[in-house]
């Protein structure tokens, strides 16, 4: 059973396509042509599924009780009244595609539902964003070699890109707990580091905080465990895309990443866009896959599919923009550090899903993963500061004036992505932003230190 | 707030204490000073919350129906009725240890009500044993300071213990997904290697298959993102143990762990045994840390606490036994492979918490954490076949006449561990046993190999 459908394209994605709902139309993230998928609470009201649509939420169990939604696309609402969308998400396909054609011909300029709309709408800004599944696992990947490369030459200054890179799509486990949604302030973590100037490790606030720019992947129907997912079959387990904002505290990183990975320099926070851009939304901007070089080794075959080769790969737009505390009481808006692209993946996203049940490890409906940090070749489409500033010892200048080598408290980071092609209504995903806020005061050792 | 109060003995510890249960009076796992915590079915019921009491199961909602659990303990009982113990870990130790006396008052041979339980017991060899909580997330540790060496000296022979392992409880985040209750089979992963004699690597079914010697530690409370748990405070976040078998692709995790660490090596399986073993419990086998050799550094005031390091540490011992079809079909019983012992943890349970949480990272009732690969010393105390062979290189030679290099399929693995000190009753985990059965057939690659 092939599943990787989502590249078809068909009458959703008319670019001409008007939607009823004022200001819908030339949004920069959800225009008619996007209806991504999210939990939200109106102001006092109770945690609900949702669709994006200009400046409003359309309340799907709403849409569904006036009789606006049916059949598999009201299956799929009915699986979300359980307060997140697990449950919609496990449906794949079908149900999702459904449930999208159904709510074009709804909010379209000319539908013939179009006066009951406006009841079913809720205006964004005063809404609640939730997470918008119970993420029981959290993937990271590395898929980013231009990253890999960049950050390597940090860690590994004689060995950036290691010999296992071209062959494995590398990935590890991340800490499910502390995924919150775009706007949740994150607090500096402590940890231990050691400086080079030091001969034993000290314990303190991160001095080199950053942000990774990722996408996040969010799984639908899953596979039993001991049961791989062919590589053919691995677009039809993608629920939707999300940003990622993957926080690194450098200094702790450094000093305890060997020889398990990273872990408390990460584990602290992660950021993602809330909504749920469906694999639907972004037929138009598919591409075949082009970052492997010719002359790298071909993948294996578990990992190499035509169609996944043909039609793999993802065309977005993806930037970093900086606030800081001094820039926004000067009024100023958020600089751009970074512009980016999702092309820059060395594995598609079929090829992570199948790397990472090849051994049979299940996944589960509302499981996530990172595609790891996407920068580009050139120093202007760096994800993270580290390659940005290397390792700090080139900061950056701001439009505030402002140098930053690692992020400091009152940073406000914030990621977008928006898919733009000829003959196509340009998508956003909104936004990923928080800000950073100072660390806790740390707890008092009960034992005095020696 | 001082919470590490488990080290406390009291007459629930008393070794005269003799059951009103038959068979549970000097049985090797839950005699009445035991009394863990389990989620079990009985034959055609349905899943709900126990505690073993020799080779029987009390349910516990029909003792508070009975009348025979009141108070705080009752509150446990409720909690646990949405069919998973996380809201009874949630609560803590108080009512853990109320349910705990009164269970051990209503357990008694002399206790008023002892007439009143036989109607609330299930034969434990009639039901069936789960997951005991929904794991949100899985971390583990690396706290075995043999095995780190051991093992480090087969990947990095130059450097086998790293810089920072004497002053970071190294972790990483585990897969929380593929844990399954002791019985359920493990299928052996295909995955990529790269053995040394060939240029590029291969897929395939592991030939390296290894089991790994762990406890597992059940979270309780919990803390809030941002919120550290202070070493002093960390013993009252632990709800229980249970055995850990951490099973281990070692050709898949020599080719794909760096830089990231394990993913794939150990995301196909982990087996644990079902039955939480309270901290009260164990207080009898509780003993002072001794596993850092003086002259090691202090560890950073963070990690440092006086009960903990007069405490903090556990004498278990820990059982390794295999079971081949061979042997099994010789009538021959399982074979010790190993006999190891839980005083060999570098970093104590506290020290991981505060460790773990320093950061602000999160934990939630129900979490899990392994302590890592707990060998000591010797040869014949290795918690892993990759230690005890060399790396393949040494086969061990069972009684069956057998050899062993790595697992082969049809090898049952048997971890056992017992508290043993003179003047307590002895108490057990019962076991964290499975079965390796062979690899999937793999789905057929959609694309020739080129």
């Amino acid at each position: 059973m092939r599943t990787s459908g989502s590249t078809e394209l068909d009458h959703t994605h008319d670019p001409s396509a008007r939607s009823c709902v004022p200001g819908a139309d030339g949004h920069p993230d959800f225009p008619i042509q996007n209806l991504p998928l999210g939990l939200f609470s109106p102001e006092g009201g109770t945690t609900r599924a949702g669709v994006a649509i200009g400046d409003q939420i359309l309340d799907l169990a709403a849409a569904q009780a006036a009789g606006l939604v049916t059949g598999d696309a009201a299956r799929a609402v009915t699986a979300a009244e359980s307060g997140d969308l697990n449950g919609m998400l496990a449906l794949g396909t079908g149900p999702r595609r459904a449930l999208r054609e159904q709510l074009f011909a709804l909010l379209r300029a000319d539908g013939p539902d179009r006066d009951r709309v406006p009841p079913l709408l809720h205006a964004a800004a005063s809404c609640t964003l939730h997470l918008p599944a119970r993420i029981g696992d959290y993937t990271d990947f590395f898929v980013g070699i231009d990253h890999a490369t960049n950050t390597g030459r940090q860690f590994r200054p004689e060995q950036p890109l290691l010999p296992n890179y071209r062959h494995v799509p590398v990935g590890y486990h991340g800490r499910a707990s502390s995924i919150r949604p775009s706007g949740v302030p994150v607090r500096r973590p402590h940890g231990q580091a050691k400086p080079p100037h030091l001969d034993a490790p000290v314990f303190g606030p991160s001095r080199r905080l950053d942000y990774e720019l990722e996408l996040g992947v969010w799984i639908g129907p899953g596979n039993a465990l001991g049961t791989p997912v062919p590589i053919a079959e691995a677009a039809g387990q993608v629920a939707g895309f999300c940003l990622l904002n993957d926080w690194s505290a450098r200094d702790i990183q450094g000093w305890e990443y060997q020889p398990l990975g990273p872990f408390l320099a990460k584990s602290f926070a992660t950021t993602i866009s809330p909504w749920i851009v469906t694999p639907e939304a972004l037929a138009p901007f598919r591409i075949p896959q082009t970052a492997r070089p010719s002359g790298d080794p071909d993948p294996l075959p578990y990992l190499l599919d035509e169609a996944d080769q043909a039609g793999g790969a993802l065309d977005l737009e993806l930037d970093i923009l900086l606030s800081t505390r001094a820039a926004r009481e000067a009024g100023l808006p958020p600089h751009r550090v970074a512009r980016s692209n999702a092309r820059h993946m060395y594995w598609t996203v079929a090829q992570m899903i199948a790397h990472h049940t090849s051994g049979g490890c299940n996944l589960r409906p509302g499981d996530l993963l990172g595609t790891g940090t996407l920068s580009g070749p050139d120093p202007e489409s760096c994800g993270s500061l580290l390659e940005t500033t290397h390792g700090g010892k080139a900061p950056i200048r701001l439009a505030s004036g402002e140098e930053r080598r690692f992020l400091e408290d009152g940073d406000e980071v914030i990621l977008t992505a928006r898919g733009l092609r000829e003959g196509f209504a340009p998508i956003g995903f909104g936004a990923c932003r928080a800000t950073v806020c100072p660390a806790p005061v740390y707890p008092a050792p009960a034992y005095p230190a020696p």
